[in-house]
């Protein structure tokens, strides 16, 4: 399971501000402290506070490329953002993120294999968000036909059936799961898949129990990726765990801290 | 999902000796421990010290009885056990359990029926556990099989995997998984699935973690009930937000308090 720290994020009020700021030492804290937490990728967003985020993302990627060589995720909707803020990236990086618009697809794919990197494309376009399964395959056969189209390679591709809060979407969670399941049977070599983890916890009471459930449940399905807390010491163990059951860890007494050792 | 706590078992050194000294407030102490904490049934188990086990297993079923009118799980190995208690039961009954093994099947389906009972039947017979899917599912059809040809309803039926602990038998848990899910789709309507969790963590670090994290997995994966230790505060929080999640409970803030007292 690859986890994408998501904490570096404008909209969290520290980091906003350190972004405001250009407090370099406030980012690369909370980058630290995720990387130790076991984040395999750290996912950078300016969030609402930016005022010139081409700029702002440039400078998020390189204060985090002066700590760690591990991967870093462009996360804006904007492709231009995107498309001037890659050529500072030395580590490698996965695009967060495209739908399933071809007017997006035209801009990003072509980025994405230009730089070797990842992508990540979320089950949606412009009409919105699907409302079931069936929805959420069609836009990611969609996807995948581009990317073979256009010679992109879908080992690198992460579909994301966009996750959506349990208080206001409860129906469609199990559809989710299943989507995630049904999306690594879409082609071989399967897609990846890669889920905002918190969004199904927005507004919710126990966010931190109801984020690992859905977690554990989703790897379940095959979900290679999730955009999460990773200090969030239960989520961690969770999916850890969730690893251990699938057979994606070897057991031993002291497995959580010897994955945990394992990503230092 | 139907938990049904495993605590009221000679196995255990309390209920052990209440069970040799006859001490009925013992077992209705610990009877009403689990009910409060919202098992829906209670296994009993007379364990290896009792010397008369018909004997013992008509007092448990006696004095639970007095305090509650749930379901009584009588748990042995020995069908002879099972047929000679069956008759002191008034509340509702699971018998567990039989194996495919057809000398069991026609003690046991024939009781399930007149007493009009559930029946658990675990996926594996002489021959011993079944080391992949294939083979659980093979013994879960001839079950099926037997119960269609001899009129139980397999409505009724609760066909078990047989849970192995993750320290043993690591390879097998997503076969075990798997098998749940298409033990499911073995016929219309579909029998019942329930596992004995605490097996899955037979000697094994953190084993509430490595249960509950279990658990959810195989809830999503259609599982009806689970024979468990319903005092496992973080085992029952795992359980209900996952029905949340799978949409069999309704989502309000106060989701995991309205679960409980529902079931008192």
């Amino acid at each position: 399971m690859i986890i994408i720290g998501e904490l570096l994020n404008g909209m969290y009020k520290e980091v906003g501000k350190a972004i405001v700021d250009k407090d370099k030492a406030i980012i690369q804290k909370v980058a630290k402290s995720q990387l130790e937490a076991g984040a395999d990728a750290l996912d950078l967003n300016c969030g609402p506070v930016s005022k010139d985020q081409i700029s702002d993302m440039k400078w998020l990627i390189e204060s985090v490329q002066e700590i760690t060589d591990k991967t870093i995720v462009i996360d804006s909707s904007k492709p231009k953002v995107i498309q001037g803020a890659i050529e500072s990236a030395r580590n490698k990086v996965i695009i967060n993120s495209t739908t399933a618009d071809v007017d997006k697809l035209e801009i990003l794919v072509p980025i994405a294999k230009k730089h070797n990197c990842g992508l990540i494309a979320l089950s949606m376009d412009k009409k919105g968000i699907p409302q079931n399964k069936d929805q959420r395959l069609e836009l990611a056969a969609n996807i995948i036909a581009f990317c073979h189209d256009n010679d992109f390679p879908v080992n690198d591709l992460f579909i994301d059936p966009v996750v959506m809060p349990v208080n206001v979407a409860q129906l469609q969670l199990k559809e989710i799961i299943e989507s995630i399941r049904e999306f690594k049977l879409l082609c071989d070599p399967s897609p990846k898949t890669v889920v905002g983890l918190s969004n199904i916890s927005q507004g919710v009471s126990n966010r931190s129990l109801v984020n690992r459930t859905f977690l554990v449940m989703a790897q379940e399905a095959g979900l290679d990726a999730a955009i999460a807390d990773p200090l969030d010491k239960e989520l961690m163990d969770g999916m850890i765990t969730a690893e251990l059951i699938l057979n994606k860890q070897i057991y031993c007494n002291a497995y959580l801290d010897a994955y945990r050792k394992s990503k230092i």
